[in-house]
This record gives structure tokens, sequence and C-alpha cells, in this order.
């Protein structure tokens, strides 16, 4: 921190940012379905609140931890699985795990495209088939293919060895078809890890993916960012910074700053970003993550567009899938990949029968000077 | 209200949305001239939140209010009209007041461009030659013509005066010049009446302009919305709904719902808008007003792109010149307004010109297969 950064922050030093927790009302803007969920929820936002603030106190509590949560998602997914029209299997590429993730329907459209799906759990969690529940909701959705990295995690591999896993799964795709075929991205942790991955692919000056999928991302892992402070107490998902993701973060960076660009990659550069199209709502958490790396986009020149969803708390697309405000977001991304990704290998006769197709339509429709 | 909602509403009655009001330190996302201002402002916020507490009582305590208001405005306006290379003539069309405002220098591609602009102020204050403020801002920065409507307002002319005169001057211009040619908006209450006139100018089938600028816009004078709970007491321009702001939007419905959709916009239909460039900030009252304008846009299938700044209060954009925050607004809306305001009826040779021009210059970028 600067000087003068230090000086504005003793000014403000009456302000702890520590806003009495207390979810307002379910707002006329959202969805009836996000209303209910909202209206039912309030108590157990405090409760969970609480529950946030009890922290792993060392190894063995940490490993116990992860292994009861990537349990129980995995049981969750796999049921969801077994029933959904969707084939998963597991693989390994460059030594790293990976899953399939391919519905029975593929979209014409998206027949050569990909979807690298980095998943989420705050860096330390979501391991194993789980990793996939992310994937499976926007391969189906879309369908279009997806593949999901099960990146090591702390605290057994800290950091870089997630951002490796996703660069070096990469570059071995890579060697199998064209950059501007795949889609890369994942809410949250997986978004943080997303971006940094990108960093290091532009500093290797390796080809860019054909568009990004940035889901309130952990851009900033020190928890500096506005809505940390508005939202604190009032995101139903992750209603606190302070206590157990706080501590997750400091697996990850094992021993680096929070700061660190490398960590937290918001503080990064930005230059030579690929199209990339960032959602949050305005319960998030990381309302403020989410925003700040749209605009540190912008001003590098890259295409990014955001979707902000009025009432919508950390990642609550993922979790409240009947929702308006879920299918606004599918439908939005889908309309995103389309228009971004190619598949520049494509042989020519397919792309000309399109457009001719395309050019007969326009004929069709010109008006007739005759007529 | 249907019943439905109301039973969600009862669910949730414990919230009553009064957050305590507690300014979030200046934030590490924000640019240090942004930094600065909030650290020296905390304690004006909770000022202001109380003046925003006093109501004027009856109809000469308002008309005094506004009087003292608009002439201080003007003040300040005609002191950088002055000053600024810029030419501002007040004009009537319609019957309406309108102020002509050329800046001396124009940027060639915005020569047949004009923004049509809605002056903000809560439906009531901003009259007279104050009314340019904004339209100075934006025509000095993007160097393009723009024509701001003194439109009539409460408590004199409730609705739908405003409404009516924005409507008639636009239409007229239509007579003169090609719809495309043209951006409307402006922030605020000229962000709300500017999405009533689109509603209406779309129900009477007139062309639509080429773009649409909304900025924090009054979309829902009923207060509803999370953010007017989440950043109650953290705006630094208008840090409450209660009070003399929820007063002034009563005046402007005088009479009708302040959920009626020809009052709160958010309520009516957003089928066949023209592209529109949306903004706000992480601590602006109006952010959910803001972000769920964007989302019936992009329901309704329009182009919408929004930018939500961090550390930003309502209108700070307007306030903070010197932001690198405002930098950037003003540098994505004159994006905005480039690639989307034509000037249909252009001389052919013109845009001929411009397109050999065009081609040459890739011609002289293509790599040569002999070199």
């Amino acid at each position: 921190m600067t000087n003068q950064q230090s000086s504005i922050d003793n000014k403000a030093q009456e302000n702890t940012g520590q806003i009495s927790p207390q979810v307002p009302p379910p707002p006329d803007g959202a969805s009836n379905v996000l209303r209910e969920v909202i209206a039912s929820d309030p108590a157990s936002v405090l409760e969970r609140q609480k529950a946030f603030g009890i922290v792993p106190q060392n190894n063995a509590e940490w490993l116990a931890f992860i292994a009861a949560d990537d349990e129980a998602k995995a049981k969750e997914v796999q049921a969801v699985i077994d029933e959904a029209a969707v084939s998963v299997e597991r693989d390994e590429i460059e030594g790293v795990a990976v899953y399939h993730v391919i519905p029975d329907e593929i979209d014409p459209k998206h027949e050569d495209h990909l979807f690298v799906h980095v998943h989420g759990g705050a860096y330390v969690l979501g391991g194993g088939v789980g990793c996939v529940a992310e994937a499976l909701v926007i391969a189906l959705a879309t369908k279009m293919p997806a593949l999901s990295i099960d990146y090591r995690m702390a605290p057994r591999n800290p950091y870089p060895a997630a951002v490796d896993d996703v660069v070096n799964v990469y570059r071995h795709l890579l060697t199998q078809r064209p950059a501007r075929s795949m889609a890369m991205g994942g809410s949250s942790a997986g978004a943080g890890i997303s971006l940094s991955a990108i960093q290091q692919l532009i500093e290797l000056d390796v080809d860019m993916p054909g568009a990004l999928f940035i889901g309130t991302p952990g851009s900033d892992l020190s928890g500096s960012g506005d809505t940390f402070h508005t939202n604190q107490g009032v995101d139903r998902n992750i209603p606190t910074y302070d206590g157990v993701l706080e501590a997750m973060f400091e697996l990850f960076a094992g021993g680096l700053d929070l700061k660190d660009p490398r960590i937290s990659p918001i503080y990064g550069d930005f230059a030579g970003f690929p199209p990339t199209f960032l959602v949050t709502g305005t319960r998030d958490l990381f309302l403020s993550n989410t925003v700040r790396t749209h605009t540190k986009l912008r001003q590098a020149g890259a295409v990014a567009d955001i979707l902000v969803l009025e009432g919508v708390s950390h990642a609550d697309y993922l979790v409240e899938l009947a929702s308006p405000e879920s299918q606004l977001f599918l439908s939005e991304l889908d309309r995103f990949f389309t228009q971004y990704l190619r598949f520049s290998s494509r042989p020519a006769e397919k792309v000309l029968a399109r457009m001719s197709s395309a050019l007969g339509l326009s004929l069709r429709l010109e008006p007739s000077a005759s007529s």
C-alpha cells in the first residue's frame, strides 16, 4: 500500500465497514421464484454468517472438512448425472484429472465448440466428480460439449498448482483444435483461476480462446471492495468474507500476499484478453469483484459484457436454476458463446453452404421493385 | 400488488430494510481521485441524509426551494459557458424551451449527429439554463452538438408535461433529420423521462433514435429495489429515498401511483427500444434501478450495454469529472454513440470517399506475398 493510500484510509478510520447484517425485503424487480427463496431465507443468512465464522484449526481439520463437503457434493452431482441426458467420463490430460461432459443432444451451431470449465469452491472445495456441477448446467442449457478440470487444490497443493493445471490442459487442447473453438471459464474461484490462467497464457504468447466466462470472480481475494461491506449479511450464499472464506483464500495463496497479482488477478494485466462475459447480482458479496474486472477489461480495450441481476446473491444463477434470472443468464451466455466462438478449420464447403443459404434468405426478403 | 407478492412481503416482515447508515472505506478499486473524495466525505453523507429528510410543506415553500436551487445552478453553469469553448443559445421548439449546445470543435465523425439531452433534477429541479450542465459535459467530451430540453416540471406542471415536451421536441427534430442521426438521454430524472418518452414514441410508431443514454435512471420511483436498502447512507449524492426525494417524485406523479408504468417506466414495455448505454456505480442508490432497466432491455432483445463503476455514487460521473471513472464513462459513451449513430441521408459520395480510403488502408496493411 502506498503512503497516499494509507493516508486516505486513515481519514476514513471511523468506517470499519461493519454494516449490521440485515437482509432487505424481496425486491419487486426479482422474479417470484427468487422472491420466494429470499423471503423464506433471511434468518438463515444470519445463521450462515455465523457458520462462516467457524474455521478449521489445523491440517487434519481442513482435510476432514474438505472430504465431507466433496463427498456430499459428489453424491448430489452423481445423482444428476445418472438422471440427465448427458455422459460424464473421467480422463487425464497432462496428468491432470478432467471430466468430459457430453450432452446427448448437441446444438448444431456448437458441434465444433468446447466449454473448458474451471469449477468454483473457494480454491479448496469442489474436487472430484462434484467439479462438473456447473459444467453440467451450462452444457445442458447450451447443448454444447464441456470439459471440466479437476485441478489440484490447497492445502495439499497451494498456488500455482491450480493455475498450472488449467494452463497445461488448455495448451494440450490447443494441439487438437483451434483456440477460437473453445470457451474457458467458471464461477467464483473458477473465474479467479481462469483470469490467472489467461494472464499466464498471454505472457506465454499462447492463442486465446474465443470467449471467456467470468461469473462473480475471485478477482480480489483480499476482501477489498465496496460490496464486501454493503452486501455483508445480505448475500445468502456467502454472507461474509471474515472467517472461513478468507482462511481458504490464505490456504490457496500458500504464503503469498492476498493482493499479489498472482493470487488476486485484478492487480494484474488485462491487455490481450479475449471477449469476456461476466455475471453478478445486487446482493453478491463479489459484485465489486465483478464490476472491477469488467471495468479493467474495458479499459484494456477488450470486448466485455456484464449482466447484473436484481436480488441475486453470489452464484445464485447456478443455485436457483428454475428462476427466470438463471434462464436469462444461460441464454445470454449461449448468445455470447455463439457470437464469439469459431471453428477456423471448418471445411470451406460447410461455411459456403451456410453463406449461400443466408444470401438466399436475404434475397427472398428484398422488397420487389415491380410489385 | 398481487396476493402472492403480499404474502412474500409478510414473510420477510422483520426486514425493514433500514440498514444503519455507515459509509464503507474508500475502495482500493477506485481511482485515487475518487478515493480522496470519498475519504473526505463520510461525515457529510450522514449530514446530507438528514438534509434529505427535510421536505417543503406547501406550494410556496416548494417554489422558493426550487427557485433557490435553479438560480444557484444557473449561475454555476453560466460561468462554465462563459469560459468554455462552446456556444449555448436558447430557442423554442413546439413551444418548448430548448438550448443549442455547440462545441467550437466538432469531431468529424459526429458532424451530422445530435445528442438530444434530457436533464436530471428529481423531476422538479434543474430548469432554466442550468439544464444544460450534463449536455455541456457530454458535448465537450464527445465533440458532438447537443440540444438540451428545458421541459416543464412539477409542481406547476406534473406528469405528463415533461414527457410530452420531450416527445414533441423529438418529433419536430424528425422532420429535419434522420432518426438514427440522433441520440437521446440523460441521467436520473432525465433518464427516467427519456425511458417514458421512448415508450410513448414506440406506441406512436415513431422512428427510434440511433442510440439511447440512460444514466442511473429514475426507472422505479417507488423506492423498490435492493440498493435502496444496501446503499442507504452509502450514496454520497442521494443518501436516502425517504424524505425530499420521494416527495419530489410524488409531485411529478401528480396523484398517479408511483408504481404506475407512466411514472415508473420499469413497469412498462421495453419491446422495440433502440441500442442503449447505461451507467451506474457500486454506491448508487439507483444501482438496482439501473441493472433492472438493463435486464428488461436484454429480455426484450435490445442491444444494451451497462457500465458499473466501483466506488461511484448516484451520477458521480458528472460530479467528479477529473476522475478516471468519469473519463471511462465518457469514452465508453462516445464509443457507443459512434457505433450506433448514422446519418442515412449523407450524400453517397461522402460515404464512398470514406470507404475507398478505408480500402486503401487495408490494402496497404496487407502483407505482400513477394516481400
